[in-house]
C-alpha cells in the first residue's frame, strides 16, 4: 500500500507518493494561492496528490490515505481547521472539501507535529517509541510521538510545547501570556537579544556585521558570531542555550522520550548548537543517575512534511 | 479475576484486594518501619498482600497480578528502584525479593503516577482516555494516564511535572534547579510566602493566627485566612493561584488532557480553590475557541493507592 503526504504552507503545496517505510516514491509541488480562499487550495492540493500518484504509476485505490500537515490544527470532532493564520483560515471544512475530489481517508494534522511522526518513521528518531521533534524557527512548534504514533491529547490542541510557560512574568507572547518557552528558545529570540545587545553597546560586533542596521540582525548573525568567539555573542548564546534546556528538561520531565530532535532555522547552527546543548542539560535533568532523552539534530529537513503526512494513515 | 494493590509509604503499607472495576473487596494495613531495611519491608509487603486475600476469600491463583505504588519510581529495565528517599531505598531489587514469597506478576510505579490511575479507573477521570492527577502537597506529583494506561515514557521518568521549570531563575529546588512548579504550587509555597508576608508585615492576621511562630504556619492557615477575607493572605493566594495555574496550562499545552484532577494537602481547600482556578485558567489557553481539560478535584484519597497499583496489572 502507499500514502500520500501533502505539506500545505503559505507559499506552497508539496505533495508526494509515500511507501509504508516512508521513502518518497514521486514528488512534486505547486504555489499556494492562499488569497484565492480555501476552496481553490483544497481543489489544487487534491489535483496535485491525484497526479503525483498517476505520474508514479499508481492508481489512485492503491492509495491507503491521504495525510495533509498544516500550520494550524484539526478539530477531530469536526473535521474541520479551527484556524489557519499564514492561510487566512478560519472554520475551513477541510475533510469535507478533500471528499469532493477523492473518496480516500484524509488525515490532517499541524505541520510540527507531522514532522515529528517522520522523525520517528525515518528520520533521527527512527524507531523510537517515544519522541519529541522540536523546531526552533520563528516560533517553537512541537511534534509528539507516543507508542509510535502521533501524540494530539483529547482535543487536538496537545504538543503545543512553545507555549509551556518557563519565565513567569516574562516577555508578552502572541498567545497572550507571559514568558512561553518560544519567547526565549526562538530564532525571534536571538534576534530580539541582538537588538537589545546593539542598542546597549554600539561598539559590538554584532552590529558592525549589519553595518548598523538593526533591522537586518538574523539568528544566524548571532551565532556565527558565537560561533567566531565573540564575546557578546557567545554570552548572548549561552543565556539562549539556557533558556532552550529549561524547556528541553521541561519535556524529558513531562514525556521521557528516546530522542529529540531538533530542527528549524536555528538547528542549522548544527553541532555547534548540539554541543551546547549537551554540555548543559545533564545538570537540569531531574533523575541524574537514570538514562534519559539523546538530543539529536532531525535529519529529514524539505521532505519532512511529505513523510509525515503521509505516515498520519498509516 | 482480582489484583493486588499495595500503597508503600514512609509510615504505613496498604494492600488491598480490587476487583476489574476498581472497587476494594478488603484491605488492611501495617507499619512500614523502614529502618529495619528493604527485606523486611518487602517481606511484610507480601505477607499482607497474601493475608488480605485469604481473608477475603479468594486464593492467590485467582489475583491477575500485585502492584505496588510507592515514592520513588522503578527502572523498568531492571525491575529495582533506583531511590527512594522517604524510604532509605538505594537500588533495592523490588521485582526479584517479591519473587521471594509470590508467583504473581508484581508491577510498581511512583504513587502519584498509581493515583493518577486510580481516578482515571474509578474517581473523577473515569472512563477518560487522558488525564493528569496532580498532587499539591510537600511537593508537586503527577500522575499521568493516556490511551488509558498509565504513562511513564522511555525510561520510566515521566511525569515529573513538579519538575517543570516556570519561574526560570526562581527559587532553588530541590533538584537542584532555580524555579521548578513545585516550588510555587505547593503547600510548601504557602508556608514560604506566608512567612514571608509576616516577616514583612508584623500586623498581619496570619502572624496572629499562628501566636507569633513562624514554624506553625500551614497552607492551611494561609488558605482559610484567604476564605475568611483577610487582604494579606487573599493576595498571597492569588499569587498562588496564578503559579499554579501556569504550570496547568503548561499541562495543557503538553497533554491535552480531558480531566486535570486535583489532589494532595492543597486541594483540601475545595471549591475555593477549584472556583480560583476555573476563574484564570481560561484566559491563559493557548487555543481558546476550543474546548480544553475540564480541572476537578480528586475523589478517592486515602484508597488511590490501594486501587491505582492494583490497576497497574490490569
Amino acid at each position: 500500500m502507499y500514502y500520500i503526504g501533502i505539506d500545505l504552507g503559505g507559499t506552497g503545496i508539496k505533495a508526494g507518493v509515500v511507501d509504508e517505510n516512508g521513502n518518497i516514491i514521486l514528488k512534486d509541488s505547486c504555489p499556494t494561492g492562499a488569497e484565492r480562499g480555501y476552496g481553490a487550495v483544497i481543489q489544487d492540493m487534491a489535483k496535485l496528490a491525484i497526479d503525483v500518484t498517476q505520474r508514479s504509476g499508481h492508481r489512485m485505490d492503491e492509495i491507503k490515505a491521504i495525510g495533509i500537515g498544516l500550520p494550524g490544527v484539526m478539530d477531530p470532532r469536526t473535521g474541520r481547521v479551527p484556524f489557519c493564520t499564514n492561510l487566512g483560515w478560519h472554520d475551513v471544512p477541510i475533510i469535507q472539501e478533500m471528499a469532493k475530489y477523492t473518496d480516500r481517508p484524509v488525515f490532517v494534522d499541524n505541520d510540527a507535529t507531522v514532522a515529528g511522526l517522520a522523525e520517528s518513521v525515518a528520520g533521527v528518531s527512527a524507531g523510537c517509541e517515544n519522541s519529541v521533534f522540536v523546531t526552533l524557527g520563528t516560533g517553537v512548534g512541537g511534534g509528539v510521538v507516543i507508542g509510535g504514533k502521533v501524540f494530539s491529547g483529547s482535543h487536538g490542541v496537545a504538543s503545543e510545547i512553545g507555549h509551556m510557560i518557563t519565565v513567569s512574568g516574562g516577555e508578552l507572547c502572541t498567545c497572550g501570556n507571559r514568558g512561553c518557552w518560544e519567547r526565549y528558545a526562538s530564532a525571534t529570540a536571538l534576534i530580539r537579544e541582538g537588538r537589545k545587545l546593539c542598542g546597549a553597546k554600539p561598539d559590538t560586533a554584532l552590529l558592525k556585521a549589519v553595518d548598523g542596521d538593526l533591522k537586518a540582525i538574523t539568528a544566524k548573525h548571532v551565532i556565527d558570531l558565537a560561533k567566531a568567539g565573540d564575546p557578546d555573542c557567545m554570552a548572548l548564546f549561552d543565556d539562549y542555550v539556557v533558556h532552550l534546556c529549561e524547556g528541553l528538561s521541561n519535556l524529558i520531565n513531562v514525556y521521557d522520550p528516546e530522542v529529540i530532535a531538533l530542527g528549524g532555522g536555528v538547528s542549522h547552527a548544527g553541532e555547534f548548537l548540539l554541543n551546547a546543548v549537551r554540555a548543559k542539560l545533564p545538570e537540569m535533568v531531574f533523575y541524574k543517575d537514570m538514562p534519559y532523552a539523546r538530543v539529536e539534530l532531525a535529519k529529514l529537513t524539505n521532505d519532512a512534511g511529505i513523510i509525515g503526512s503521509a505516515m498520519l494513515g498509516r
